[in-house]
């Protein structure tokens, strides 16, 4: 690539050093059968997403979404005109049911590795039953893997884009957690079929740039600085993750609170009795300078979940160490309040 | 802004200092009296017209824009739903008639000027005209100043937003013309009403950030740099037009052609009779290796423009003079085709 063309816009899906890495990345980490061709460097996830929209469905197409669901998807789909039709969470994940069926589906996001926000990890019988349940629909499937590079236990699983096998998954990953969100870049793994369509909208609809940047990020990788980054960073959330949980474990007696959501990424969820106004208790905390979200605020439908989302890709260990004790003595407080 | 802030996505519009330099910039040379609060950076004039179309109107509703038009706002709005309407461009900018207030429109979008691609700059009567019939169907008016920075010639102009008296023109601005493209920053200008809900949506769908880059360039500017770069390129800019269009005088011979648009920009708009099938004769050229667009492919509704729209911004100076004259003798060779 010469000189004016690592300044010009970028037609071909990014700078090729960066989507081989990515496709090597995916195929070793994610178990992703990919060409480097499938590969488009997008400025995150956001932008991912909304392509997808634009690319996948017509204005007022169904998308279904998890319900607790990511808030950016929310908001992308409905700046698309989609209609969007929340299907309920468990502890396996998205969980749809025939009554979600009568609304058919023309795409379906969802995040199995970590559910945004409840952590709720999708078990292997209910991805296969949810790429079964796409092709009856012959829906497409967003797998947003946002943050599947901090796992700290139990059994690792196929992302759906390696169970997929009738290429219609559309696999979305971003540099922001192990680097930096400000960095704004991300990449799509598109099925084969969709890859001329999806680079020529690229082109026209964002005017992909920024190759300098993805060329020094494409040398970050090359040298191992990211390996190194990736590995300090799963060091640091570790300890932060494992200070947190040790802060909260006061909150667990009586099981009137579960933590869930504990085994990957940079949160968890504290999961609490439905009669807890999250909302307040969030509030509360804030007053302290505690930052938490509550988990009232994620849901689109349902009215049965109530929890704090405490990140910890933000507060340092320290930080955690000093007001975990005084959240947990808070949320206490709330529970006492609940009969056993 | 702190080091963690600057890493982070920005919900502030974005770098506070370039933002400054942006509305410094735009009070003196472009007559916009604006605060800088106002100032949106965005990653570019695709991602500012995707964000108006999404805030301004909704899928179904009308915007008018140029025909012929600039194909990146084509599809920006056919992206987002809108229904559009092709307004006619003759030689004072876009030109409503009272057939075209049959489809009022909700936004309209022009690139007032330099027109896009015709290269017609816009009356101070017809600014003042679309102002007044914006206010008549309380539209919002979209002011693509995609080049303002290259005048060559002819009578400054006042902007459109400078005109506005009742805050319905939003502005919108580039670096990619001064600097290179795939810089991908950009920004927007929008009325005092409209800042909280676009700061706010721009967060939302796009996560602002690339912090440090736009330090970076508020840095260059203070610095000097930027004026001292986009005195380089007026110079440069200014040394190509004048070798284009001496190589271009032989195809104005007998009136046949004319040329339009060369008093700014990075582009000219060679204007051909009607019966010329300018597409055969982009492609003629091509082979030739000169690459230029035929003007018939910029119509979205009208039969009646045909010509070359020749880019100086990627050629050399010695391109042209090397290509030009060859280029001219093709054109020539087209026309003799038709009688005088």
């Amino acid at each position: 690539m010469t000189y004016p063309d690592m300044l010009d816009y970028s037609s071909s899906g990014g700078y090729a050093p960066l989507r081989r890495a990515v496709a090597d990345y995916l195929r070793v980490f994610r178990s992703v059968p990919l060409d480097v061709d499938q590969v488009i460097i997008t400025s995150g996830t956001q932008q991912s997403l909304e392509l997808c929209a634009q690319m996948l469905a017509d204005h007022g197409d169904t998308v279904w979404l998890e319900d607790p669901a990511y808030w950016g998807a929310v908001k992308a789909f409905m700046a698309t005109g989609l209609h969007l039709h929340p299907v309920p969470v468990d502890q396996h994940g998205m969980a749809p049911s025939a009554a979600d069926e009568a609304a058919p589906p023309r795409v379906i996001y969802t995040t199995p590795s970590h559910q945004y926000p409840t952590g709720a990890v999708m078990s292997l019988q209910r991805r296969q039953q949810l790429l079964a349940l796409a092709a009856t629909h012959n829906a497409w499937v967003l797998e947003d893997d946002y943050d599947s590079e901090f796992r700290f236990s139990g059994p690792p699983l196929s992302s759906l884009a390696g169970l997929d096998r009738d290429e219609r998954v559309l696999y979305l990953g971003s540099f922001s957690k192990v680097l930096y969100p400000g960095l704004k870049l991300g990449y799509l793994v598109v099925p084969k079929r969709l890859v001329g369509a999806f680079k020529q909208a690229h082109y026209d609809l964002n005017r992909p740039g920024q190759m300098p940047l993805q060329a020094a990020l494409a040398e970050f990788i090359e040298l191992g600085h990211f390996a190194s980054a990736l590995r300090r960073a799963r060091q640091s959330y570790a300890q932060r993750r494992q200070a947190l949980l040790e802060a909260l474990t006061p909150c667990l007696i009586d099981a009137k609170a579960q933590i869930t959501g504990a085994e990957q990424g940079l949160h968890l969820c504290l999961r609490l009795p439905n009669g807890v106004d999250d909302r307040a208790l969030a509030d509360t905390l804030a007053q302290q300078g505690i930052l938490v979200r509550p988990l009232s605020a994620y849901c689109l439908q349902r009215t049965d979940s109530r929890g704090l989302i405490i990140g910890y890709g933000y507060a340092t260990l320290e930080d955690i160490q000093r007001y975990g004790p005084e959240m947990a003595k808070m949320v206490c407080a709330e529970l006492r309040k609940f009969p056993v």
